[in-house]
């Protein structure tokens, strides 16, 4: 430390260092973005510097961004975009009717008809009635209150919202939160960052990483021990897991909650992504609704959704919404409060969201575009789920539940004892000390199993199954003969 | 409290409750979107249902919000933004090469060439580049690091993201941060929602809100006595107070974060914002480097910029930056991880910060279009800024110190002390009751200088400088004459 002296007073080193730092901000980890995707970039430098590797471009099935991985916007989507950013399009012939009306509609809605105007805190109003209608008639008619609808920053931007809401206390009586294991890192990023407890409850991943009452009913009994515990997340369909819950499951887990006296928070991002025959994707509002006045009039619950996944796929929008029921109005209102200081949720996200939850109707001049590309995404996306479990599972070594929905495959791979010893002596945990070989030797990019959570002894990996399908089938190739020679070397 | 029991089990009441929030979120104020914004709200709607006022229109003089007022936005900015979200319209000859240049150099910066691709958590790594140049540009050569820039959403999501790290200890050993009086009111709630002690330091409004080490120095020792002083906050051009600082005052105030050890955060998000005579904008950063090695190696910084004000008004985009300085390397990998917990900010919003640091140059077909629009605006506002101060100081009862920067006015306003009493007897501080009076009788929309800080027993409110001039006149008329008539009514 330079000790330079200025008017006499020495120079004390830096004010903000490590030690001296938020220590709840060093607790937080983000493994979907962490050291392998660093190195990740890292390689992808090299390989333009001209380094010879043993492969000439880093796929990085690491994350679910579609449109990183090729595939294409929505042509609807982005006309209206378009027209709203530079509304003297507006007198382009080029543009079909509908998007025009849909612009001009949102237009309208903006502060001096422009999305450079700041909206409503809470998003603009006749986007967050559009939510409403939209959340109705994908419930069967239930019915939403457009004022129980906040607009947000993607997803996360709520998820991260509704949590800081509910925490509260000291030691025994500190707010604890139960999430799933293996969970999104988004949680436990957030509850670190609060200063939450977090709990742990285990999906099964022999019953295809289904949710379980005993299981819950343990987690939630030890962490009394400890913590307050006052919130249960789920992520339907999952991830990182990509299991879809059926209706008997979501009830279940309504009683718990209810019994419990649990707050629910429902992530409901790939609610458009179901794949699997048999399978459908059941909101909790519905569910919760369909179980009686007893429930619907009393368990508070918070329900997500966002434009970045689904067949929109569009990520840098950050867009999305959360829909909060039976919230106390006073809590309401401290909500409100709260997400005014951050002024509005950028409005471009917000324009995206309304052509999401209001497409194109089939008497307007978009929907046959605009369903056949909607379609095309996802029947695609079916294509690999089916595909990625049926190559994983022929592989010696590597379990993989189906791929119900969602966009990811979590695959267990057994580890030679010689390996896990290898890694503990480069101090690696053995999930990651397998991913960086994968991403060193086949330039691969995926996350480690320990980076969501997994039962002690057991590895895992992520991977998106957004590569387009003849790369997915490269990349399913090189995991299948990557596993095959490690397994050998350290056998 | 309803007892409907389930199960055997009876219902308790609600999970989360004013009582039992987060009690840092209640101890949230931001008055900028407060009570007196939500009853204008309210009363448009009143309007819009046919209700009788004394008046047609509500008008919104309480944010900065340049598009809502009319503000045009910048054509060149927004057919990039097109020409990005629909990349069709690059076969289009209507938009000049040079905005498709811009275009095309983003879209290639993007995953997959779309901007509803995730960026980099940091953000869009050539935009970064371009920020780091215009930085350069703007300080006279001092040199800037792309990898010390921080794209964000907006100002506001960088400065809560700076605090964040600050904040630590507990009891005496609290974080404490400086903020002036008045202050804009994101630094008191974020400071609220973080649990950190507020340090008021107090502008001296007989010296045109000038900052003065002596107040600094009195307000740091203080607060000494009850928590640890980490960083000084600094708005130049002022929020709410309009004032821009002279070199020699930000010189005198790096001396002193330095000598006391305090962390520097600039907010200088109202940089090309200055209007009146003889002042001129000094970023921190340049004087901070001209001052000499034993300041610029040592003094720990961070500067905040935003694509919401200035010539642009693009609240709605969420752009902004902060550059950090001198910031210990762990601690800046600490950041990069924290931010990357969020993704990344909207990628249209970084779109548009890479137009704003980097403009149409005077050999590119878009140079006099865009230069013709930007200096309007900012000639519109130079005139309305001395405008609104000359009918002020018209006005007995009122003082308005010049607006030599920013978008705002915060004049001094004499309340009769049986105005005074009357607030009391209604519950309401008596500037409140002032400016909802306002609100209610001739609908203009202004916000309490309580929102702000003021010294004890003075009165304020802000109003910002946007309304179109003949809007503006209107709107100081109509505060002229209320303040004569609430003034008659209470003497």
């Amino acid at each position: 430390m330079s000790q330079q002296a200025v008017n006499g007073v020495p120079y004390r080193g830096k004010v903000l260092t490590v030690d001296s730092m938020n220590p709840n901000v060093k607790r937080v980890e983000y493994a979907v973005r962490g050291p392998i995707v660093q190195r990740a970039v890292q390689i992808e430098k090299e390989l333009k510097e001209g380094v010879k590797k043993p492969f000439t471009e880093v796929i990085k099935a690491n994350i679910g961004d579609a449109h990183a991985m090729g595939q294409k916007p929505i042509t609807f989507l982005r006309q209206v975009l378009a027209l709203c950013s530079y509304p003297e399009l507006l007198e382009d012939n080029k543009f079909p009717e509908d998007a025009k009306k849909r612009a001009k509609r949102i237009l309208e809605a903006c502060g001096g008809h422009s999305i450079g105007a700041y909206s409503a805190s809470q998003g603009i109003e006749c986007i967050r009635q559009d939510v409403a209608r939209y959340i109705e008639k994908r419930d069967g008619g239930i019915s939403s209150n457009p004022d129980n609808i906040y607009l947000s920053t993607g997803a996360s931007d709520a998820i991260v919202t509704m949590l800081k809401l509910l925490v509260c206390g000291e030691g025994r009586t500190r707010t604890g939160v139960m999430i799933s294991i293996p969970q999104y890192p988004l949680y436990s990023a957030a509850l670190a960052d609060l200063g939450a407890v977090q709990i742990n409850y285990y999906l099964d991943e022999d019953k295809c990483w289904s949710m379980d009452v005993a299981e819950l009913r343990r987690s939630l009994n030890a962490a009394r021990q400890h913590c307050n515990p006052r919130a249960l997340c789920i992520i339907n369909p999952g991830n990182p897991t990509g299991q879809v819950q059926s209706r008997q499951c979501i009830e279940d887990v309504i009683r718990f909650a209810k019994e419990e006296n649990l707050f629910l928070m429902a992530d409901e991002v790939y609610q458009d992504n179901v794949y699997a025959e048999g399978c459908k994707f059941h909101s909790f509002k519905k569910v919760l609704f369909e179980m009686g006045p007893e429930y619907s009039s009393t368990v508070e619950m918070a329900s997500f959704h966002s434009t970045s996944k689904c067949y929109m796929g569009e990520c840098g929008f950050r867009g999305g919404y959360m829909e909060v029921i039976n919230m106390d109005p006073d809590v309401k209102a401290q909500l409100t409060k709260l997400v005014s200081v951050r002024l509005c949720p950028p409005v471009p996200g917000q324009a995206l969201l309304d052509l999401v939850v209001n497409p194109p109707q089939p008497d307007e001049p978009s929907y046959t575009t605009f369903m056949k590309e909607r379609t095309a995404v996802l029947e695609t996306l079916a294509e690999k789920a089916r595909l990625t479990e049926q190559m994983f599972n022929k592989v010696p070594g590597i379990t993989c539940n189906p791929v119900q929905g969602a966009m990811y495959t979590f695959p267990r791979i057994t580890l030679p004892q010689k390996a896990i010893d290898k890694a503990k002596e480069e101090g690696q945990v053995p999930d990651m000390y397998y991913c960086m070989r994968l991403l060193e030797e086949e330039g691969i990019c995926l996350v480690p199993g320990s980076g969501f959570g997994q039962r002690e002894g057991t590895f895992h990996f992520r991977m998106t199954i957004l590569p387009p399908t003849e790369k997915l089938k490269v990349v399913l190739e090189k995991i299948t003969a990557f596993h095959q020679k490690f397994t050998e070397e350290f056998s």
